[in-house]
């Protein structure tokens, strides 16, 4: 995760995945990092943000082309393996937002 | 800053806010505190959800009912201050999305 991400003139597609870690790795970490491969391997991808809180609490936001890059996303089968593990091992709570980025700008030279 | 922001049923709006901090406090967090409670009091709030990495880089979403909201916060006279402060000496560099959530979903129960 190399910070701010490098996206396209809006409008495209934003998922807000806020959540909060359970103790212990479990696995977490090797599947978060094969995610992240995965993603970027998808049609439509355009980035991805991370940060997460010492207490667990983090936000991973990613950036789609369209709404069905997002679902194609959803969909991939390794990534709902990901999700069951999310859901049952991984995440204590969790919000998934789908967004419509309309504007963008960045700190002024 | 306690974590996942509970918010109504889509559509609202988000802002994005991806930033890498500067080295040193010059004041950011008393500022930022401030801010967080500045922006809850300001008409049309929902919530706020914040991480930051300990290299600096960090995410903050503010989920706001409109538009209007957004843009009557971002002209606030102190946010203003924070703002032209946060250019200066706090974030190397950032990235304002502004967009409209569609669809959000949590952990099945």
């Amino acid at each position: 995760m190399p910070g701010i991400a490098s996206t396209p003139e809006p409008p495209y597609y934003a998922v807000i995945f806020s959540s909060r870690r359970s103790p212990g790795d479990a696995g977490y970490r090797q599947m978060a990092e094969r995610m992240v491969e995965l993603a970027a391997a998808q049609p439509g991808f355009l980035g991805m943000e991370s940060a997460r809180e010492p207490d667990g609490f983090g936000i991973t936001v990613s950036y789609w082309a369209s709404i069905e890059a997002i679902e194609h996303w959803k969909a991939n089968a390794e990534h709902l393996v990901a999700q069951e593990r999310g859901q049952r091992a991984w995440y204590e709570d969790y919000v998934v937002r789908v967004a419509k980025v309309e504007r963008a700008y960045g700190k002024p030279e």
